[in-house]
Parts: structure tokens; sequence; C-alpha cells
């Protein structure tokens, strides 16, 4: 779909998105993501990028639901330094040994040479479990629940792709304390459903929810639990873990608190975090050969509204006067709305252009809708068109968003339950990751030698071990050894 | 203000602060800062703090009345990387002299040493840009009206203190590009006037605004315009900067945009930027010998309710269930309430508690009051009583709050006026500096000369030069040199 520049753009450029999602994946992607201008390349090296306003209003949508949630169940919001000294990195040994490699350190402050390195933060459990010593000191102070919003580094040595694998990204991480270890499980469980809704209710994609291989967990966690998302090209994607952390930080940091019995005992913590793959993966999931395709929940303009103008100025001045009446009446009721009423572009070319952006549902209105009263809708899911009676745009437009969002989560429940793959041999589950990659569901021995197998032959690994285990799971074999099965699990290459 | 332990601590402890605000400032502050849990220091290294709930809370409603009122005047936000490369830093050159000696330096990436290092960011403007050279285009793509909300790092030689002067702060930063210098200007003042009103309106207390002599702007403008505000010690702090930045940049970054009638130029650039740095102001302005006192609409918890609780158990549970009647209507109302009904804690000390914390209202509820349907209001600012039938509870606390938050002002205006001094030789400026500090409102012939020699005998700096310049600039004389003036200005020390 190539689509030629506006009548007065002074150069003919390739706006339109130039391959199909079908045919490169990749490329489609990219050229989705730079032309919608969510984001953009940076100058400071490899994975760095810039994420523009129409990405960072996706952003803050995301924010918004999940930091009110969380304030419901007494989260709250704090901020810790960006720099953390190496000393206090490596107080907790397999988190340091972790981390080490894809860390960026500072070792001049100015013209000074620091004498204990500093390292970008790649994850704050060390410098936030450093503070909170001195703030816990009785069961009173307990549970303490913080969350912050803010950005991680890692070097990264992969390819790097906008969203979905970059060396900085933004992120919440939660990090919380509790007097036993029943409620900090109970933590972690309740920040992975809320992590789930924002998929499920906001983005209109399911995900695979469970726990990860000790092998695949978090380092310094007891245990990780993880949502996992399918790309169209069959490969998986971690969209957020949930940590119990156990006492493997409270111990090396000493964050004791005194009992309701006088006795003084170390605490048990959580972390989670979440971050902007959530945009990447809506790119990926809902997007078509026209470019981006926003669910209406996450969408910073959910209706645009394109004046359809005739040279009679007389009309022309009419028709901006209904958008802007039908724009009002749409805030009100909540509604998103935007006009575009910029002049030297053809109604088609601003068609083009915000279906490129993915906005939802478009408003066409001209002097003949203006005489027979109506607002045209169309869907930019399905392309259909709805012609509804002025008096009823608002409610018509709340009922179209509804539909979209419903549709968009449909059609990508349906691919994502395709995408699963019962296997009963091992030369089966290397076929089906090899041909048409997905999630490959079956039993495994528990042992990290079986996992290393699968991992060394097919690229894939253990992207979740479901919390509900069938019935059969003790008579079932290792897909790959033959011994008796301690899971059905989930394999799957990944970005 | 000695403050013994609750009954129930386990531990003597001292929560009011332990020093006179009028006899120890410095320490008051300090004390103040930390025991109402605004901040507290880091292991990062000299002058990182952390942000706590108490204090972030604050932060989060000065976010949201900036970031609603720049978005209705069409600014949007994004985000950029923390690193910046040193060969980007160094393209305007100035702006790299004066950033160099503060900004720390990335050389590694895990094990490798990196062939260009990466600072991270002081402010953006290199980094921003670099990215929007390709952004803009043509005239229609002005103007580009960009925010971030991020933290900078600047490696501090002075001595350190939280939210007034700390290696990393949080803060927003805007940058914009327009078509021409004087919608740039325009852009500039709007920001200042809107800042203002963030001190004015939110913060409560007055500031200065005028212009930065060439010696004190921002490297890399033309001009910066400035607010300043006034400590109790008699020092100045800036509180924000908008900066006209011309073509300074747009020249060695090469953005430039095809006009209206088709020829290439420069864009003309504005950056500004408001800090963490106005929580510091609202302590030191606002704040008590019983701690810190918030300005109404700038408290996360507006109203506290402490229930009175006796041993009759009847009683209690009537008592509780009014408390949460009456916070349900405050909340109602948009009042923010919080109900205290911890046991284990006298009143008397709950009470001394959310007076430290500086909650600006209090609600007092026992079964007296109960069987007298009223509600007994007491106020942070002043102590005063006020007591109200149970139905009036909600427009009471409505218009208590906004009496409160009159009162800071007045008193803070009060306070800022007696403040500033006219003086008619250099002899007294260096006597009033010396002796109260505050402003010293004199003549300057507009030589660097001149005001270092200022700094060099008093380490006061012109901290402003007024928009509105009297009448009678023309015939008067440097309060320095003797020579004719060019502006009246406003010396003083500053943090």
């Amino acid at each position: 779909m190539q689509v030629t520049s506006g009548p007065d753009r002074g150069q003919k450029e390739s706006l339109g998105i130039t391959v199909r999602k079908k045919d490169d994946l990749s490329e489609w992607y990219t050229q989705t993501v730079l032309k919608a201008e969510l984001a953009d390349y940076s100058s400071s090296g490899k994975g760095f990028m810039v994420i523009r306003p129409n990405g960072y209003e996706i952003w803050e949508l995301i924010r918004d639901f999940f930091d009110s949630e969380i304030k419901k169940t007494g989260h709250r919001n704090a901020y810790f330094p960006t720099l953390i000294p190496k000393s206090l990195l490596e107080k907790e040994s397999e988190h340091f040994a972790g981390f080490n490699p894809e860390v960026f350190w500072v070792s001049k402050a100015g013209a000074d040479e620091l004498a204990d390195p500093l390292a970008v933060r790649p994850t704050s459990e060390t410098i936030i479990h450093d503070a909170i010593r001195n703030w816990i000191r009785s069961w009173r102070d307990l549970p303490l629940l913080l969350n912050v919003w803010n950005s991680v580094l890692r070097a990264e040595i992969k390819s790097t792709k906008p969203f979905l694998r970059s060396t900085e990204f933004l992120w919440q991480e939660g990090h919380t304390s509790h007097s036993t270890e029943e409620e900090a499980a109970k933590e972690v469980m309740d920040i992975l459903i809320l992590y789930k809704r924002i998929m499920e209710e906001l983005a209109a994609f399911p995900v695979l929810i469970g726990k990860k291989s000790d092998r695949e967990k978090f380092v310094g966690a007891v245990y990780t639990t993880t949502l996992e998302a399918m790309m169209p090209d069959g490969k998986a994607l971690q969209m957020g873990t949930s940590h119990q952390l156990g006492q493997n930080f409270s111990k090396p940091f000493e964050i004791r608190f005194l009992g309701e019995n006088g006795e003084m005992r170390y605490v048990w913590q959580t972390s989670w975090g979440t971050s902007w793959r959530i945009i990447g993966s809506l790119v990926m999931i809902h997007g078509d050969d026209k470019g981006l395709v926003v669910p209406p929940r996450l969408a910073p303009v959910q209706v645009v509204i394109i004046p359809i103008l005739f040279s009679k100025k007389g009309s022309a001045e009419k028709v901006l006067q209904r958008c802007s009446e039908i724009q009002g009446v749409l805030q009100k009721t909540g509604v998103r709305a935007q006009i575009d009423s910029r002049e030297n572009y053809t109604p088609g070319w601003k068609f083009n252009e915000w279906e490129m952006k993915g906005v939802p549902l478009r408003i066409e209105l001209g002097p003949r809708d203006l005489e027979k009263d109506v607002v045209v809708f169309v869907r930019r899911d399905n392309g259909s068109k709805t012609i509804l009676p002025v008096g009823e745009a608002s409610a018509g437009a709340v009922e179209l968003l509804s539909q979209i969002q419903e549709n968009l989560w449909s059609k990508a429940k349906e691919q994502f339950e395709s995408s699963i793959h019962d296997v009963s041999s091992y030369a089966e589950l290397v076929g089906v990751i090899e041909r048409t990659g997905g999630f490959v569901r079956s039993f495994w021995c528990g042992s990290p030698k079986c996992e290393i197998d699968v991992k060394e032959k097919t690229g894939a690994d253990i992207r979740a071990i479901p919390f509900d285990q069938p019935d059969n799971v003790g008579e079932s074999k290792c897909i790959v050894c033959g011994e008796p099965a301690k899971n059905l699990v989930y394999f799957a290459r990944a970005y």
C-alpha cells in the first residue's frame, strides 16, 4: 500500500507501510512503529530509542490505569536514585552475577574518578532494600508497598527492536515487604492478575500465566511468575513478571522487624515489573497492512473527525461548526475525539494517515451529511461503515468503540489459541517449533538437562509452567527423556 | 518540642523536631524533611536522595497540575534516552563547557569499554535536538511543543540539601521549536507565568520574575528568564527557568524547515524546567516548630480524621462509623481525607504526628461529638478550632482549607516583601547582605565587572533583572561603580 504525499508536501514520500505484515513481519513492524510516530531511533547507541508523543500517550493510559489500581490497594509511589554503587549491587551475589554483564558503569563524575563505580540501574532491588532497612521497625510498618515509575538500562547484546527489546526502557517496578511468606505470595499473584487485566482488558490480547523454571527465574528470586504473549511470527514475548523474593534480599540487607510477639524477624519480599513492551505487543498483534490498530481503551485519540470540505465557502463553515459540536458531545461522554481540519490535505490523504496511525474510529462529515443530519462512522478494525442520526453520535461512538475493543480481543484470542500445539514426541516438538513456532504444550521431568537440550536443539525454552496442572501429570512422561513428568509446560522461542 | 514515643513502640525515640526553626534553620529543615518522611538519604553517594511517598505525592500533585495545563496549550509528552554520547553533548560548545565539570560519565557497558563515552543526562537539549531534526520538515510541523518528565544528574560540588540541591533531581524539561523568534519569546513568557502560578496558587509563596544577567544565563541560551523565591535565612532560591535558545542549537544541529514561501529556515527554540525544589521551598517557607505545613492544594492528605475512642466498645464502633461517613462525604466533595484508626496510639500522639507531617486540617471525633452531632476541626496553620454541625462538615472543610491556603499565602507574601531592601550605597548593599540577607534592589551599569565585584565581596549575585524597569533608570547610577545605570536589579545570596 503505497500512499503518495499530500498535494503540498514539497516532495513525494512514502507515507504508508510498504510491506505486507505476513510477508515480512520484522520490516512491517519497524515501519509501523516509525511511520505511526510511536518511536524513533536515537543517537545514544545500540538499542536506545526515543518514544514520541503518539507512543508516550499510550504509555500514559497504561500507567494511569495501573497506577490507580495499585493505589486502591494501598501501594504508594516513590523515587530512588538512577545510580547504584557497585558495593550495593554486589550484596546479593546471584543477582549481581546475573545483571553484571549488561550494566552500564559510571566511572567518573566530572573529572574525578570514582572509587566505588556506580551502576546505571538495571533494576532497583538493591538500592531500595538498602533504603527501606531504616524505614521498617515493627510489624506496624508492614506491609510496605512501594512502586516506582522510572527507566532501567541493560546493555543489549541480542538484536534490538523498538519497545520489544531496547537498551533503556520505561517500566514500573513494585517492591513490597511483608510480615509473612503467605502474604508475599498473595501479593505476587494479585499483581500478576492485575497485569493480566492490562493485557486482556486494555491491550486486548491474551496471555499465558504461570511460573518460570528455576533456570529462567529472576536472579535472586525464590520463584518468578510470568505473563507470556504470542506474536504473529510464532515467538513468545514476556509481558511482565512478579517475583517472590522470599528472604533472599532481606537477609543480606538486614531488613528485620519486631513481630507482634516481640521477636525480630526478616521480612518477606516481592518485586514486579511491566514495561512499554505492552505497546510493542499491541502493534504486533493488532496491526494490519495499513499500519497500526490501537485498541480503543489505549487509544490517545479514539475518534478522528474529518470534515469533507468543498469550495463552497458557506457550507465549509457549517461543516466545521458541526464537527466541533460533535467533538464537544463526544468529549462530554468521555470519548477522546480530535478534528483534523488541516487545509491542503485531501480527505482521502487524511483517511490513510489516520488509518496508519491506528485511530479506532473515524467520522466523515460533509455538506450532504449536514443536510440529512447524519454522521458517518468508519471502523479502523474492519472498515465497516455505520450511518447514524446526529443525535445518536455520542451513544453510537461509545457502542462502536466497545465493539472494536471486543472484536480485537476475539481475533487475538483465536490467534492465540491456534498457536498452542500439543505434541506426542520430542521429534514432533522440534518440528513444530521449527516449522510454525507458537507454544508447544508438553510434559517435562523438571530437570534443567532436558530444558537445555530443547533450548540447544530448537532455541525454545520453557516460557511458563501453568499454575493449574492437569490430573494426568502423574502418569505422563517427559517429552525429552521419557522419565516421569513433573509438570505440563509451554515451550516456545521468544523475543 | 520533644514528643515521646507511643505507648507501644518498643523503644523511646524522638519523633518531633528537636530544634526551633529560627534557632537553626538548616538542622530544622533536615529534621523536618526526614521526620515527615518526605525524603531520605541514599547510599548512592554525595547529594543523592530518595523521595519517599509523602514527598512523591506532593510531586504528583505539582505534576498533574502542570501537565494538564501545558496539554491545554498543545504540548505533548515524550521520552528521550538517559545516556547522551559525548560527541552530541559537545555540539554546542558553550553548553558543553558549562555542563562538563558536573557530568557523570559512563565508560563501560558490561565488560566492554565504550569508544564514545556516554553522559548521564545533565539536561536533554542535545539529545532532543538531534532527534527532532528528522521530525521537522515544513512550517506545518511547527510549533513542535515537547515536554519530558524525567530526572537529571549533576555531580554537586557545593554542599547538598534534600530537594534544594541534590545530585539527581526529578523535574520536567520542555523543549519547543517555532517558526519565528517572536513566537519562541512568547512561549518563554507563557511558561514562566505558568510556573509562577504553581508557586503562587499551589505552593502559596511569591516569587520574583525577570531575566538573568548574561553571566548567570543558561549555557547556550540567548537569554534566560527566572523565578526567585526567598528562604527564611535570607538566601534566594531559583525555582525554575525558561530559556530563549534562539537559533543557538538549531544551527549546529541543523534543524531547518521549509517556510510558507518555500525558503529553508532554522527554527527558533525554547527550553524550560522546574523541579522538586518546589517541595523544598514550601517546607522552608511554611514550616514551623512543630514541623511541616503543607498548603492544602499540594497536600496529599488534606484532612485527617482522628477517632477519639474510649474503652466502651459500643461507642467506639459508632465513632468509627461516623468517621467513615464523614470521610465518604469529604471525598465526594473532592477533599482528600484519611482516617487514622490505628490502635495503641493515643489521640494526642496522633495529633503530634499529623501536625509534624503538615496535614492542613484535622477532625477530632469522640462520643460526645457524636451525641451533639458536631464535628471539631483544628487548623494546622494557626491551631484554631471550629465546631460545626455534622451536616456542614463537607462545606466547612472546603471553606477552612481555602482559608488555610489563603493564610499561608498572605504570611509568605508579607515575609517576602519585607525581605526586599532598597539601598543607596555599595557599603549599605554589603552591609544588608551580610547582616540580614534578602534581596537588595539597586541599580547596575550592566558590566560583568561590577557583578563579579559584588559576588566576590558578599557572595551575592544578580538573581533577576525585572521585566518592568522603573522610569528613573536613565538618571540613576550603578551601585558599584557609579557609572550610568542600565537596569534595576535584585542582588541576593542563593542556595
